[in-house]
């Protein structure tokens, strides 16, 4: 594991370097710098799961057939594509978001001298996107479908944002503004297709298959994509933080999480005007009526039946593919998920 | 004219309707309406010539035939992706700026309750580009060169713009970071790709042309967008304000403009000495003391030379041309700006 990764963390460091000799623009020196390290400290340092997760979808696609060094390189440079649109919806959603740190560290456009030039990186970072898909796959076949993919998945990311900063706005007057549906709708724009499907369907179109044919593996990983997030809510509360590495905020924060949009479902009219009262205010003292509602209301009790229902759903639209290779895929994303504790 | 610019205006109106129903995203009435009243705020306000610029260019290129409905519908298109280009630039730009106002309104991100969810319109603003280009020219033989061309242009813009930002921060600490060569590269890369190679390139490869084959095309345009921008440069000093329509404010901002790199390369040890002490401060005094200086060295005088050389470069250029049609195409490019007053 530990020589996948640092195989794949050689790829970024080619097209990195080809990045900062593309002959489309005269580098000066400064912004030659500038670049190389806007990209260390914005692209590499993430679990990279989702990168990764493109060599072994496609390792799984060939059935077991030994990979050559020229498509492991490709798979490789797809999955640094995906780690660099999320590189670049996390230097802007932390602007927009106003936070401060990431991974450990100060956010981007808190960095001295950075400040909301990180607006413009977060768009070079986007556009070294397509720079790298022309460099190595402009001759391919499949060229026009990766471009029409990434965009794709690009739009439906950003409508996501926008229903969520939107509907934050709604929320704040009045909490009612948030349900199950508009939470659904919310992750499924904003993290399922880019997390889940675009990993998978870089590696279909690698092998030479027609997305179009696949609308049943896009809408099994999109469900997976919203299991994975109504986990990270429920951990975001319950999980256990030193496992978790973080202490969830989304109550204080006001999020439009699956906990609180449970609830609301859930819950009496005293209930609800005490939810309506505690909810998204900094004080401990609300945040703790609010995880006393979630315990009088058994939320763990309801997480997990939503868990396993969830699973076993998944399950059985995995086996009911035609085709075992793509079923591998599907129950390797699976496996690494469920019942996560972090 | 007027006529023209209402059947533009239609397409647009088109393409929104398009936008705003699209199937890759399930919209919420607020999502719907929000973008409505974004793209309405931010796209068609402006002068529409790069835009309109795209298909008196196709009309040129087809040499006086008549062009079908279907021809214009199209042209029109492309016009508006390159208006949304625009559009996405100016709402970051005024961010990164922390600019008021913009067309006579205050700027997106300044309207109440949008803040800096503009930071995520610009992206959809950027993302409905690809949106149009798949509507309307995914069956097209040239559909891949339409993206390769946004997106290279996309690129050079971003890149720019870093310089511009980053020599900015550097030429506050010490004016004589600031030259014309590094005035050059910002100017061709920032603006001249997508006001003038963009909307000819657009109407060529509409044409059937294969861009490679047209770098010198390119080329010229490239130049007549920095002596544009010289003219703008140089207008915001010396225009009147009336015909221009707004007060530079250039000096007070400390902005690489011609002007003050020209000024540095004609000035001696004093006066470059009063250069850096008046250079880029808000007080009226200090600016009136920049303009005498610019007067002193004749800087109109150095500016009309500049003009009277690069139009006969330009004519030169043009005319070896082995194309009629591409000459015609150049030659209204540069009728509508030699020796523009605003």
């Amino acid at each position: 594991m530990a020589d996948l990764k640092s195989a794949f963390l050689k790829v970024y460091s080619q097209l990195k370097s080809e990045l900062l000799e593309d002959p489309a623009f005269e580098f000066t020196d400064d912004s030659r710098q500038w670049v190389d390290r806007m990209l260390d400290y914005n692209v590499p340092g993430g679990k990279l799961n989702r990168g990764l997760s493109v060599i072994d979808s496609y390792r799984l696609l060939k059935e077991g057939k030994e990979l050559t060094e020229d498509e492991i390189f490709l798979a490789s440079a797809l999955g640094w594509c995906i780690e660099w649109l999320q590189a670049y919806f996390l230097v802007l959603d932390d602007i927009m978001d106003n936070s401060h740190t990431r991974r450990g560290h100060p956010c981007w456009f808190r960095v001295p001298k950075v400040g909301l030039i990180a607006v413009n990186d977060g768009v070079l970072l986007r556009n070294h996107i397509c720079r790298i898909l022309k460099n190595h796959f402009r001759c391919k076949p499949y060229y026009v479908d990766l471009l029409d993919l990434f965009n794709e998945v690009e739009f439906q990311t950003a409508s996501g944002q926008m229903i969520d900063l939107i509907t934050t706005i709604e929320g704040e007057k009045d909490l009612a503004k948030y349900s199950l549906s508009k939470h659904r709708r919310i992750v499924q724009y904003k993290t399922a297709y880019y997390s889940f499907y675009l990993p998978v369907a870089c590696a279909l179109v690698m092998s030479g298959e027609n997305l179009d044919n696949h609308v049943d593996v896009k809408n099994i990983l999109v469900d997976m994509g919203i299991y994975f997030q109504v986990q990270d809510d429920y951990l975001d509360c319950f999980g256990n933080p030193e496992t978790i590495g973080k202490i969830g905020t989304d109550i204080e924060d006001f999020k439009c999480s699956w906990l609180v949009v449970k609830a609301l479902e859930m819950c009496n009219e005293e209930q609800k005007k005490l939810l309506h009262e505690n909810y998204g205010k900094p004080d401990p003292v609300n945040v703790a009526k609010v995880k006393a509602l979630y315990n009088e209301l058994n939320l763990k009790g309801a997480f997990e039946e939503y868990e396993s229902k969830s699973y076993e759903k998944l399950v059985t639209s995995i086996e009911s593919h035609p085709s075992k290779a793509v079923q591998a895929v599907l129950k390797s994303f699976l496996g690494k998920i469920y019942k996560r504790q972090k």
